[in-house]
């Protein structure tokens, strides 16, 4: 077929080349790689000529304007950080919220000439500047010329300038770097590059053009310059409360913040957005999927790291996750909220903890909770694979939604705790809770799942023998039983379940339901006949150690003889809802005459639970039964959450010195060990551990710390106390 | 403080434990692991009594109906394969779609009597079986008792029982493990596991009650039973064409698909919604995040692994995975979205590929591509940093969207090539095409994504000397300029622009873009005056080695006289737009009279382009310029794809055997080396390749493969020739 002295022949295919495999590069796909740290930067040049040199070379640019200094006027007490609200940070920078104006004073070599004179202050965020992508700023002083940030020159005296700078309310959100550049015909010169002028720029909720503007003081106050918090938690008739130093302010706080978002990779151009923020953050959070900031444990053994009941504030785990760059150990879902509100508040995303009561977990956005009973109405463990949470806890964030249809700014779900199944992803939100309440499900982030969160029905089946199921109750409020928040400028608990439901009952509920179905949300449509008798679980509250009687209210609201065969179940439970072991089974019967109520009580011994207490310690009762005569299914749950013993602390004020002591008495009949107490004060005192490797039965310890508080203001001093047998006792206390 | 004889004292607390940290558990966070593997799965007990044993035991169940045989039915003849479309996959088990019915036959003991035997066919999948969960399903073959999927008794004959079986329009799909299990007053007595007797379930776009319902046979033929298809490459004046063998039913394939959902951990519960099924599957082809498929490599060095250029269907690649349990090297956009095209229609989810003609890319959702000019009109590269791609290949999947208000169903995109900012994953959609459309981009997932890729401006800008832009010209046409697909039913191209745009300039134009910068799509504001001279660049044919002039008409639409400053910049680039070198620079002055059109000719030298070719062999031609009198800005850009020679291929039949023959002659001056050819026969042969270290400068080689084909029918045979000096060659033929 070929004339051509030489037919090539194949041969066989040479080995791949062995080593490593070259690492990838973005050759051929992007021009420059996507600009994703703001920790690394490119150096703007000190001169920069325009055209080419003359036949004598470049001419020199010092016959021009020069600069001699640069003032950012960064004292806590001058009016920038005063006036944009950053004066709590503890910082050596410049930190000042964008969509509003700051002042800096700059000094020339002679007075400035307005007519002849030009220069431009610029900031450069990232490696690789660009002004259509808003990574470098020029800002000119005078009104003919402006770019997207305003200049204006306030003051004018000597050969002082104060320029005033009103970033864009939309710019990036990061720590930039300042340069002024004074333009000559020839060229540009400016100033070296300082890092004493880095500036951070933060969201500004006072600002009215910014997305997370918020128009109320005391929600600003609270949600953005507090750093205490109270964070709910136990079970909605029995609510305990946890004392939580956010520590936004804190010295190291807001580097670390800016360093998760690096460390996720998110592009520099993303960061001005909050709906991207906050959604890159809720994935960060948590060590899944991209070694983000917290492990999440919920086995008991926290050998390897801090048990998740330990921690009393943000401040530890994000500097330590900073130095380290791995993953801390460990968290739960309080740990999550807490860190991810540090990072929110921090950043001047006005946020707050959230708790709901009992909520549906893992259910992936599906409307049902289901208990499976055997034909004789007792629960079959084996079966039974869902697990409602006692409680959960989660963020709420405020910012507009311009994404969505008008209606669906304002709070919005962030949820950092890893999920099992949100759209694959470790990440929740943001979700409006607008779109929540209303089941206006099918708008973006994840709003079905957290509308399952609040929703769900629990669905009690009866299982036959060929292993077909009936469901026999449906109850559909025992999910998401309260929402509750802390009170915006005092400790008290604010009710918000509102807010993500319309009342029981109501037309609007009906009609939220119904939209979330539209929107694919699957509830049991089934609805089984009510039984004649009612069962009643009583409110209690135990501390632990102590000997109670369960009592059960049986109401036979029919005119005839009732007879049920009741099944009762004790068992100790994590938070999450997961049974770790039964330690109560009871299977009596109970006559009920015609319209009679019959009260069956149970004696709850401490020491048959005290032995198989869990972290939390939480005790959960299931009663299930069935009514002889008709066939009839009554059911009726009940989570204790039993009361720790506190430790007391106390703070007094000594001349400059603060004092805060904890005291502990160990009040079990055997000693403890291995025991860590933590004790920090909020914007007072760092941190500070002490480790005990016995405490003997009945003993006593007292530890109390001298320290000057780093600023003025309200002390309060918290403290916890951990070890294997015993977990989440803490106290607190305040100087008055 | 204390009376206690022992008072604690603080000590140093331990070290942490050494050694490898423990693997995290559920225990405390779930009842059972979340069930994500279709691989692993539990038996079913074969005897299971019901209540405790009486005085003398158990019952022997042997006096009941007992089981002899079970036929699947499963002959690709027989009705099952044929009623359901599964007939062309080569597989041991009977493959059925959801939502239709299918037979088995039931051999008993002794004729089946219905009054007092009473049996179950029960289907179970994953590890974890729940009735309520959709994993274990028992189907009863009388009306009376009915679970989820429906049960009847279509024939009787002696001891044999054939039972039609309809599985639920909504079920899981994967494979199943089946059993019949008897119920006797006692307890239940099944079949032993049998392999044999596994069966696959898939999506069924012939059921009008599953998601994925096509009504329209034609469509369903192309997109679900279509093995060979046509991607369309190159530019949208010069449209190129690659034949692909999707190859879904070849042995191995259905499986490797469910391996890719076991691989990407997604729940089992959650493999019966096309949606989450393609989401996670867009996530799951490219490797990134998550170990998936393929590995992107748009470099140019290939050393490591296939050239992207060098694939020829998808059965090489999904069972290389599949075996080795790595990412499969190298793809780019096309091989992403065939393997994607594979798995989707191998599931029995409709699927084609498309492609977009100068796809707007990495812009996160912004609306603008930025093209940096100098104060001259000179073309910035250093600071011109976005590129726009010569094409983009993706997925369109056919399905309702429950999720979304009503009309938002039918076709979506889905996009498994890595893109840098969707959504901060490596994945994209199923974004409703109809959404897009209309500019309703506030709805799941990542419409307003695919929205720019296709409707982004082309803005040029003028860069002063001090850093600050202005806005000089936007090309509101250039991007989304065409998408195609192949034609249902046969080879020719289907220009499907329309489903994504309304016309230029129709209202519903302006009311779709206006409703996406509601929705937070950012678009150039500013309208620059045009310039009242265009500038019109050819569309020109040209074959590789050629060398050709290049015309440029400036139209004069002034009475005045008009002269431009015009610089013309032709160089190489990828297909993604990105610049490799620049090849051609020119500054001609042009004189145009009032109203006179003036021709400008540049001539351009192969020699001078060919040893900078990368990849696809595109060149493209920047043409910008400075009106003198009026200072406005002209520009034209133009991408030309150079014609690759063909392989001649050619199918024969030889009594039993067929013949395929692959000719090459090397048309260039200079020796191709490491030249891998690669051949394969969509159904009829499995891919071979051949390794030729050298070819000679203007030699030929002819390779003959004799074979056998799998199955009768069509016969096509595509070849492709790759070496790191010319890539993209191949050819087709078809036996006639």
């Amino acid at each position: 077929m070929s004339d051509q002295s030489v037919t090539p022949t194949p041969s066989p295919a040479p080995p791949p080349p062995t080593g490593p495999r070259p690492k990838m590069t973005s050759r051929g796909r992007t021009t420059v790689p996507v600009d994703s740290s703001n920790s690394s930067s490119t150096d703007v040049p000190e001169i920069e000529y325009f055209g080419a040199p003359g036949p004598r070379g470049f001419p020199p640019l010092t016959e021009y304007l020069d600069i001699w200094d640069v003032d950012m006027m960064k004292r806590p007490d001058e009016s920038n950080k005063m006036g944009h609200h950053t004066m709590l940070f503890n910082s050596d920078y410049l930190i000042v919220r964008r969509g509003q104006e700051f002042q800096v004073k700059i000094t020339f070599n002679r007075p400035y000439k307005p007519a002849e004179d030009k220069f431009a202050v610029e900031f450069v965020i990232g490696s690789s500047p660009q002004y259509s992508k808003g990574t470098y700023i020029p800002v000119f002083p005078t009104k003919e010329r402006q770019s997207t940030w305003e200049g204006r020159i306030t003051n004018t005296s000597d050969n002082v300038v104060t320029m005033g700078i009103t970033p864009a309310a939309n710019c990036i959100v990061g720590k930039y770097h300042m340069y002024v550049a004074v333009l000559t015909p020839h060229g540009i010169r400016r100033t070296k590059r300082d890092n004493s002028r880095d500036l951070y720029i933060l969201f500004n909720p006072w600002a009215a053009d910014d997305a997370v503007f918020l128009n109320d003081e005391k929600e600003r106050k609270e949600c953005v310059m507090t750093e205490m918090g109270i964070i709910y938690h136990g079970a909605y008739d029995d609510v305990a409360e946890r004392d939580w130093n956010y520590g936004q302010f804190n010295y190291g706080v807001l580097d670390a913040c800016l360093y998760i978002m690096d460390r996720s990779e998110m592009p520099i151009t993303n960061r001005g957005d909050p709906i991207k923020v906050t959604r890159k953050a809720s994935a960060m959070l948590n060590s899944r999927d991209d070694e983000g900031v917290l492990v999440g444990n919920w086995s008991g053994d926290y050998t390897y790291g801090v048990a998740p009941t330990s921690w009393t504030g943000s401040t530890d785990i994000l500097l330590s996750y900073t130095s380290s760059k791995m993953p801390i150990c460990y968290a739960q879902c309080w740990v999550y909220a807490a860190v991810f509100n540090t990072f929110l508040r921090c950043l001047g995303i006005p946020s707050r903890v959230v708790t709901n009561f009992y909520s549906a977990h893992d259910n992936d956005g599906n409307l049902k909770t289901d208990i499976i009973l055997d034909e004789n109405g007792r629960i079959d463990r084996n079966r039974t694979r869902d697990s409602i949470w006692n409680y959960h806890c989660w963020n709420e964030c405020y910012m507009s939604r311009p994404d969505l249809p008008p209606g669906f700014g304002g709070w919005q779900v962030v949820d950092a705790t890893p999920q099992e199944t949100s759209d694959g992803m470790y990440r929740c939100g943001p979700a409006s809770v607008q779109a929540i309440k209303h089941g206006q499900i099918c708008y973006p982030f994840d709003a079905a799942f957290v509308f399952a969160e609040v929703n769900s029905d629990v669905v009690f089946y009866s299982r036959s023998k060929d292993g077909t199921m009936e469901p026999v109750k449906v109850n559909r409020t025992h999910v998401g039983r309260m929402v509750l928040t802390k009170s915006p400028g005092d400790v008290t608990r604010r009710d918000i379940t509102n807010q993500y439901k319309f009342s029981e009952g109501r037309t609007e509920e009906r009609t939220a339901l119904e939209k979330a179905e539209e929107y694919g949300c699957k509830r049991e449509k089934s609805d089984p006949a009510l039984a004649d008798v009612d069962l009643v679980l009583p409110t209690l509250e135990i501390s632990i150690g102590d000997d109670f009687e369960l009592n059960l209210e049986f109401i036979n609201r029919s005119d005839e003889q009732r007879t049920a065969d009741v099944y009762i179940n004790g068992s100790v439970v994590y938070y999450t809802g997961v049974t770790s072991s039964e330690f109560l089974f009871r299977t009596p019967t109970v006559n009920l005459g015609p319209q009679k109520t019959v009260k069956e009580t149970v004696m709850v011994e401490s020491k048959k639970y005290m032995k198989h207490l869990v972290e939390q310690a939480n005790l959960h009762f299931i009663v299930t039964g069935k009514i002889r005569e008709t066939g009839q299914i009554v059911t009726a749950m009940k989570v204790v959450t039993l009361w720790m013993i506190n430790i007391v602390s106390g703070v007094a004020k000594v001349s400059e010195e603060m004092m805060a002591t904890v005291e502990f008495t160990n009040p079990f009949s055997f000693s403890l060990e291995g025991v860590y107490i933590r004790m920090e004060g909020p914007g007072v005192m760092m941190p500070k551990n002490r480790y005990y490797s016995l405490i003997p039965a009945g003993s006593s310890l007292t530890w109390t710390e001298l320290f000057i508080p780093h600023r003025a203001g309200e002390t309060r001093v918290i403290a916890t106390l951990d070890c294997p047998a015993l977990r989440q006792v803490h106290g607190s206390l305040q100087d008055h």
